[in-house]
């Protein structure tokens, strides 16, 4: 197909295709003359995870271009290939606190999780558990724990549903891990609703519903 | 104490504070002659909300008087309170479409939860599931229903936690619901790299870990 035709079945403005082919993001159609190229489903399937991890994902250039070279690396085993596109989807964490740092590798400990002790997710999460502190509201152990066993049923969840092939897994773990976030904090506030109806009861006026743009 | 202690206690610039007095998201210290005012521990604790729903939440200051709002309605009954509260913290979501919306409807009736019809989070759920099927990933009905039955433990537990006293509730619930995700998210990738790990046995290499700025 012509670049008019990949725009349209993609919903991309033509533009914005060639900047991503300038960039390197999208790889070259193949040469139909001087000055036209052919693409073909490959570059339709690429747009739409290029354009979901930037829209959805709100994932920088930089940050998308460090997912599609991970789905290029699927020859080092797939437990590192799934880490190196992991690691490029984490957003740097604020320097967390020493007491946070020990608190994580604790919990790892005992939940008898393998993850690497350079992660940057460790920092990560300590960061997130200092900006709850930074509040005056520490997440109790209970609480924490409560968190880990549901968040390890969920990634079990991910991993088994990978297909079998490297190049599909990753470009699933590049999607659904980014893309699966909002639908679990959705899940979870929905769960959070649910509960405090079973916890205080249903009141007969509703709370106000927000107006969908602001 | 004065506004430069204030300031000194949270870490909050006094220009930053005279922003938020102006704005109303600070009540006003008692005053202490013509051009001076008194602040105490209640401005330090409020101060330290606003500044950790900004930064680690991410909300802007719309939003974050939208929380505040919600703080000071106490009289309606707590699962109407922790809605409203709720509420202002969604972010509007893309328009879903009818498919997904109607598939949320199944999942809650199938789960039996109470969550409000005109709820905003239905939307938000039904538009993360768009984003996924926009990618040519659908997420499959059982992983969905294992996000769902793990958030479900997860809004148990954070409901579980809330403390007696409403205010307190509310306060926490805005803490909490926003500042509790990051905590979420990192360990779900935590849980991914473990079932990782698992799946596929570890290499000898650990994938590169990134720098932690860029």
């Amino acid at each position: 197909m012509w670049i008019s035709e990949l725009s349209q079945r993609t919903g991309v403005p033509v533009a914005t295709i060639k900047y991503y082919l300038r960039e390197g993001l999208l790889p070259s159609g193949a040469a139909a003359g001087a000055t036209r190229a052919v693409y073909d489903d490959s570059h339709v399937r690429r747009l739409r995870l290029i354009r979901a991890l930037v829209t959805s994902g709100g994932l920088s250039l930089a940050a998308v271009r460090e997912v599609l070279d991970a789905l290029s690396h699927t020859d080092h085993g797939m437990h590192f290939v799934l880490g190196t596109a992991h690691h490029a989807l984490i957003s740097p964490a604020a320097e967390p606190t020493a007491a946070s740092r020990e608190r994580v590798a604790a919990l790892l400990d005992r939940l008898g999780w393998h993850v690497y002790g350079d992660s940057p997710l460790r920092d990560v999460l300590a960061a997130a558990l200092d900006a709850l502190v930074a509040t005056g509201n520490e997440m109790a152990d209970d609480l924490l724990l409560a968190y880990a066993e549901a968040a390890g049923r969920i990634g079990a969840a991910d991993v088994a549903a990978l297909p079998d092939d490297p190049a599909d897994a990753v470009e699933r773990v590049a999607v659904f891990t980014v893309l699966g976030e909002p639908v679990l904090l959705a899940l979870r506030r929905m769960g959070q609703e649910n509960a405090s109806a079973r916890r205080y009861g249903i009141p007969d006026v509703p709370p106000p519903s927000r107006p969908r743009t602001r």
